[in-house]
């Protein structure tokens, strides 16, 4: 008999879970999914505030319409008549470089220009500035800024507010702030900060690791994936051809 | 133009989005993960009580070590140095038949006792025998109950104890603790609610519908799956030879 | 050390490698590849002539437009800059109940009908007329019967020709024409022997395993669906809303 | 109703079926499904013998035994209840980084060092040695050489034999005998042409396109896969715990 393999993640013995040093039942009616989740994922029980924050987050990631190949995709293989795990897992593979991939980007972004004014003492609007001048050299672009639909993403004042609420707000958000300005400013038309990059710089905020960053994106957007694949399976024709740009909202609006 | 097809999730205009028929602003920061996502698969917003049990369920679903199927297909993907969306998908394609999926099934065997109880006036313990006798008449085993490891899974009597704390807990709980009794009564050893089992009841006393009842506990376990092939990426060579039954733990214990 | 798991499907040890009892260098410039399939699957190498037929199958099984769930599925994958694997596994996932299904539920039917003959010595339009009318009692529908777009489908009678050339087209073949005969009567319009009934006939003739009937229509269609998303990286902007329904073929057509 | 997005693979229409500028029935029964394959993703319909070749190379690619990560992943989701096709799609995405993508970039390397030899007029051992030399520098590995187990592959001698026969060989094939000698010679022992460095020398020779490469061995070893998965689901128990190094071959062996 070799030598085992190890892991840290969890631990299971008859009668006994530990969740990264936890107690299952300590965390059971204590914590939130979300605080778990950031434990099960890093290693650290994040504070209550932390969690409330992460909650506002995920809800923020978890849905946008039907119109997204992820969202397609999962219901392209519903209407096959396919398991419900079976487009989950095809609305995952949708999830790739051009589609909810910006957020660990991002994140690298805002940690250098934080880096930058801390220790080399450039003013944030400087720093900023220098970055996005190399970005127009490169050719590139800024991940976390411009969205083809909202010139004001719904989500992000309300995450930020709720940053400042939860005394979480700090240098990346700021930074994500003047990287807004400037992008819009040089581009002539708003170029807002959009749910990415919002993520992003709340995470850098609260130490949630850059390289799960992306992951969390798709767990959380799954949960939307999954409400489309069995809307699909409940409400449409099997084998139907989908136009991806040719639905309509038909549920309940707001105050009506 | 021919008619476009319909969509109840959520609805995206420029600078609004809709989930279920609330603003998503009035979601971020009021409401928590798993009430948002209660809200998104079903259509109504349940209660923060129900929030707090759902957070429960969620995190009890989470993780249970490295031996499932659905972690060692996840590990052995990101082993080739698959991303990881690729072995997120590859351990959802592993949570199938054997492996979460009784709590349906389970629901449906509460429904049926309790609607007997409440239908035609049969007492608790002779709707539960009745059940158990028919059942080892088609030599089937009754999904939700038993454990490979556990005789006293440390999960069920934490988040049985909440639902009763949350005013939640009803007849199907009851149900599932007649089962259990008679279940382990008959077999002379204990055969114990199990988390499907016990997430079955708390969903059945909840509204949470029974279809997306296993989905639910592959989201939460994918949770689980990616910490895990994380893990392999981080502290692994590539391309090693798993086997499933030959780790061990080597994180922190509870201080105790 | 526990026992070994056993497997029967291939042997390798240093500088060589066994195939089902075949060394692999006995195979390679030998056999087709449809032969050495067969045998990769069955167990049993093929006559040559079974692997003309299985090669004809195999290209009939491999592309059928654009339009399919399948390549729209891979296409949307492709869409968000997956790798190609993805595409291809989002693809397979797409090949479920209503599509790509129907050759081992026709297998089924023509084992049945041809048994009946056999042993009951019932003439073989007696034994399809039985069998319909049970169907129709059923409400059912007959697998690899009818298409929704072809009344003469252009593989059924090449491959059925090729397999009398083979000296293989026997009962199995027989019993699949007097059923399109008789389905047609009885409903007045053509409802044509369709690709997955070809080629279910063709596997009783052959000896082909039912229950891997569908899974290598599967890999057969996967080297469409390879096609497909390769094209759509090529040829297409990323992100793009996909209407199943409006694309056009502008590749060579035949002699012009 | 906007313009039609274009393809150029196939074409269907009311009994037609076109692939690649051939009518369908005009490759039943005339080519091979290697050839029809290299037609439906190059658009060219190779020769018989570039067809035979095919068939060596797609065989060589099929299967090499229980122990690969994209078996293990396919076995252990097959063990989990699921159907074919997920495991199917779960041994595909195993088949990345580390697994199955070699071909490629040694096709680039070949592509390379005969440019030179022909661009350059730099003799081949020259050609060689220089990009060895480089590789050094970078701490790399050629892809294409040296296997885990085999010091002489038995796929690569008959595959290149056959491609001498087939008047196929090349300066290609040349180029990898010689990375052979010269990387086995600094090594100072046996680092052989494994079986995608002899795919890559091959597709090299008859113009098979390098982005498409690592997608047709994985279609091969889908196979291969397929039918480890199907004997899992035939041959053990469900949800056992798989150990990927413990197995042994119960088959037949060759007339010994």
């Amino acid at each position: 008999m070799g030598e085992k393999w190890k892991t840290g993640v969890s631990h299971v013995e008859p009668n006994r879970i530990v969740i990264r040093g936890h107690e299952i039942a300590d965390l059971l009616g204590k914590v939130s999914f979300s605080q778990a989740l950031f434990l099960l994922w890093t290693g650290k029980l994040p504070s209550q505030q932390v969690g409330r924050l992460m909650d506002a987050v995920m809800i923020g990631a978890m849905d946008h319409g039907a119109s997204p190949p992820s969202v397609i995709a999962a219901r392209t293989v519903a209407s096959t008549g396919a398991p419900l795990n079976a487009s989950m897992a095809a609305g995952l593979l949708a999830l790739d470089k051009f589609h909810g991939a910006a957020i660990e980007d991002c994140m690298r972004v805002l940690d250098g220009i934080v880096a930058e004014v801390r220790d080399a003492g450039t003013p944030l609007p400087a720093a900023v500035g220098s970055y996005l001048q190399g970005l127009k050299q490169r050719k590139g672009r800024a991940p976390g800024f411009g969205h083809r639909m909202h010139t004001k993403d719904p989500r992000v004042d309300a995450i930020f507010t709720l940053a400042g609420d939860c005394e979480i707000a700090g240098k990346h958000i700021e930074a994500a702030r003047e990287l807004e300005r400037q992008i819009s400013a040089g581009a002539g038309r708003p170029l807002p900060i959009n749910i990415d990059g919002c993520i992003a710089a709340v995470f850098c905020e609260i130490g949630f690791p850059l390289e799960l960053s992306n992951a969390l994106f798709r767990l959380c957007r799954l949960s939307g994936i999954t409400a489309q694949a069995h809307e699909e399976r409940l409400r449409q024709k099997p084998m139907r051809k989908i136009d991806a740009g040719a639905f309509e909202y038909d549920g309940p609006l707001p105050g009506k």
